[in-house]
């Protein structure tokens, strides 16, 4: 029989029928070791009810593999299997990983601009609003989603979810030791749309919206643990899955430093596939120095820090927060679609990533930073802008801090130096700007309406220092890019 | 024959003819004492050209006082004379000084709400521009101005003035030993107009932009003291001077720390009625800790950081120069009318002061910030609108940090704890809030558009926690007045 095949960076799956009895969840164990030459991966399986066993694997490496299982039921145990590797279908990049320069990639090495938004709570509404969320994702500018694994429960989203992820108790509570495959099922539906939309889930697996409601941000530790080992080797062969420790980890009040440290511990063990790992802020920072975290996730809204934190961190940062656009009550929530706009432009020149997220009042409460839905905001439609900007660019954005001096403008190069550069004004009205441009080439100059999305070009062409008339108003950018004919020249080698 | 008499806190004036001969302003020492009872003190007099000495002092005592001069030229010494100080006419409310809780009063006890404006070089500029500058004040919002003694070489100010401090020399630069009178009175005559309009004069005693030009950045100590001891003789009997050391002192390269101690000891000793004095910084603050300063005067767009710096200086805080409305190059010159109109907002809720400036391309190059003119801005216009509400406030206005919990807003409180608030949204588009008003009283509440500058009362009272719907816009805040029924008690003693 042809072994099968299975592309690279999707998820091949060992199904196994076993044991009903007692508690399958927490009383059988059962992993594998898949093997392509000298790469060995011992992954966990979990039960998925009904006496059905799942191994999860996420191939990366073309060629043949073969696994073996482990468990302590002999049904389970000593089964082996191959599959063959393929090459990625196109579109198909695999994971994102930290590349050079502070910058996430692909691990086949293509760019990764990462465009985020937030729906904490989209798994736990009506199938309907669900699929609703999709389809506004499948047209929207962004390719990540913060989402929670755990209900919420918290302003505009205190209605009841159809699913749990634990099995709910005769006697009230949750049996923290048996899983609810329907619930999973469902998140994992989710997670596989997404990853066809080319949309990574940034998952979010501890939060503090429960406040007691259902228990799940105050189990013990142990229980913490398994559900984390579950979700792991649930989750983890999706190519498309970030790991989010937790959302404003510090407003969790029955946790502790340890607690945290662990979880990135259990990650960094049991994900063969090393997912990026980081962790999000209410109001105290995380070390994001310690060295189990891959990449910088803040709730921030100093956007211009970012020049500073890439420097101190030396990794990814991702203002995965810094307020919503919308008109609720509270400050993180009620910026407008041109601040929103804007954060994004502050953010991405200075090299880091910018979330997205939106909170306008809704007669019926869906909130599309809670419960998904569809976009009311005028921001998304700049965002895709930018994007398209980012994405034409000849490479990734780092800034520029003393291209024009003292003043902090939000500059950014692209490529080779000296090529491409975006410079970004903000709510700043210039009229005028000197700028020193390099003097060895020539070249063009766009202003950019980065709210009424225009693109204007300045007539001729300019080298050296140079003066630019701008049209004094707001939310202003320039591109300028080195003319063909004055490309730079490969410095000699030493 | 009756002693002459004189307003409180005007400025008598001792005119005596003395020598010609050698250098006057170097050679001839003068200074008188005054006495009105156990109050004495000794105020240096000066050489005003033409044989001409003057001796000025503003007394701040109704009574009667008397003066004897005291010289290193018999013509000048020994002369005494009497006059008497009357009580002062509505409106003058003598010099502004430091009050109870980080606040400027006047030295009646009157409340000084400081709204300032920068035109640092407008002495240098035509008599007729000068004119208009005094003109445009007369009708704008403003009761501060910061403006240099010494001319200024900078972009949009490179014109020759017509006076100089001191006198020319005929191979070229100028004689820092003799002073020239013209210039002299043309900066009183100023300043004189400026108290008549109620307007402060914040005195500008040294700064970086001259560059060599003329030098005056670069005097040895020996001159720069000469040169400050006579400013002193000359303006420290009008009562509407500040003394502002320096601005951006950081940027001037041949001065060092001792320097512009110096220079405030010196306005300490020489200054009979202490003026307010403190210094303006380029891009590293002075301490403004330092007990000699009254009070902090920054460069600096952190308005939100306010409250912290009155915790940490327990002294008045001025936002002196928050970038300009405009559109020239640079960055701090070319915010928009709106934001600078959230600046004084942000400030002045958190109980600081903040500062206008404007610089708008203009085709013969009159930037009011430089050289005064003309307002062409939205902003002034916003800034008298808060400046009504802040006058029409019972009380100047506190910070309040803890009403809403950990977010950030603006809110200040005026009076009686629990009386009054002012509430500020900035850019956040808020549609609804929550309240927690005092339960102790009704409330009744306006919503103020600071933008568009209408107040709308919402219907009805409040009190206790209470959720109002807003109109979801940028620019927005509330004043909140308690009723005359529901008026706090006052507690008990102890």
């Amino acid at each position: 029989m042809p072994a099968q095949t299975i592309e690279r960076w999707s998820t091949f799956e060992v199904e196994l029928a076993g044991p009903r009895d007692g508690n399958p969840f927490a009383e059988v164990e059962l992993s594998a070791e898949f093997r392509c030459g000298d790469h060995l991966h011992r992954v966990d399986g979990f039960y998925d009810g009904d006496g059905i066993y799942r191994i999860r694997f996420m191939p990366y490496l073309d060629g043949g593999w073969e696994f073996t299982t482990h468990s302590n039921r002999p049904a389970l145990d000593g089964k082996t299997g191959r599959f063959a590797c393929t090459p990625p279908a196109p579109g198909n990049h695999g994971p994102v990983r930290v590349g050079g320069n502070c910058q996430f990639e692909y691990a086949d090495g293509a760019r990764c601009t990462c465009f985020g938004t937030t729906c904490y709570a989209w798994i736990h509404q009506p199938e309907q609003l669900q699929d609703q969320t999709i389809r506004t994702l499948a047209s929207a500018p962004f390719n990540k989603l913060r989402m929670c694994i755990f209900p919420k429960n918290y302003a505009y989203n205190t209605n009841e979810p159809e699913r749990y992820p634990f099995v709910k108790k005769t006697g009230g509570g949750f049996d923290l030791r048996r899983f609810a495959p329907d619930f999973w099922r469902n998140l994992e539906r989710r997670i596989g749309q997404l990853r066809d939309l080319k949309i990574d889930a940034d998952v979010i697996l501890f939060h503090p919206y429960d406040e007691g409601r259902w228990g799940f941000d105050r189990m013990e530790a142990a229980s913490d643990d398994f559900y984390l080992r579950y979700t792991i080797a649930r989750l983890a062969a999706f190519r498309n899955v970030w790991w989010s420790v937790a959302n404003e980890y510090d407003f969790m009040k029955s946790k502790n430093m340890g607690d945290w440290d662990r979880f990135f511990h259990i990650l960094q063990k049991r994900d063969p596939y090393q997912h990026l790992r980081s962790i999000h802020n209410g109001s105290k920072w995380y070390d994001y120095g310690k060295p189990w975290v891959t990449h910088v996730s803040l709730q921030s809204s100093d956007l211009t820090g970012g020049v500073r934190l890439r420097e101190q961190y030396h990794k990814p940062v991702v203002y995965d927060e810094c307020c919503y656009e919308g008109n609720v009550e509270w400050l993180w929530g009620n910026i407008t679609p041109e601040q929103m706009t804007q954060r994004f432009w502050d953010g991405i020149l200075r090299g880091c990533y910018v979330g997205h997220g939106e909170t306008y009042l809704d007669p019926k409460d869906i909130l599309w930073w809670s419960k998904g839905g569809v976009l009311h905001g005028s921001s998304p439609h700049r965002i895709a802008f930018l994007r398209r900007i980012i994405e034409e660019a000849p490479a990734p954005l780092v800034p520029i801090t003393n291209m024009f001096g003292w003043e902090h403008n939000a500059i950014a190069e692209s490529g080779v130096p000296g090529r491409f550069y975006l410079i970004y004004f903000g709510q700043h009205q210039p009229a005028r700007k000197d700028l020193p441009l390099p003097t060895d080439g020539r070249f063009e100059i766009e202003v950019i309406d980065t709210w009424n999305m225009t693109f204007t070009p300045l007539p001729g062409t300019y080298s050296g220092k140079c003066r630019i008339e701008l049209p004094g108003k707001p939310y202003i950018a320039l591109r300028i890019k080195r003319l063909d004919g004055s490309a730079v020249e490969a410095l000699p080698p030493g």
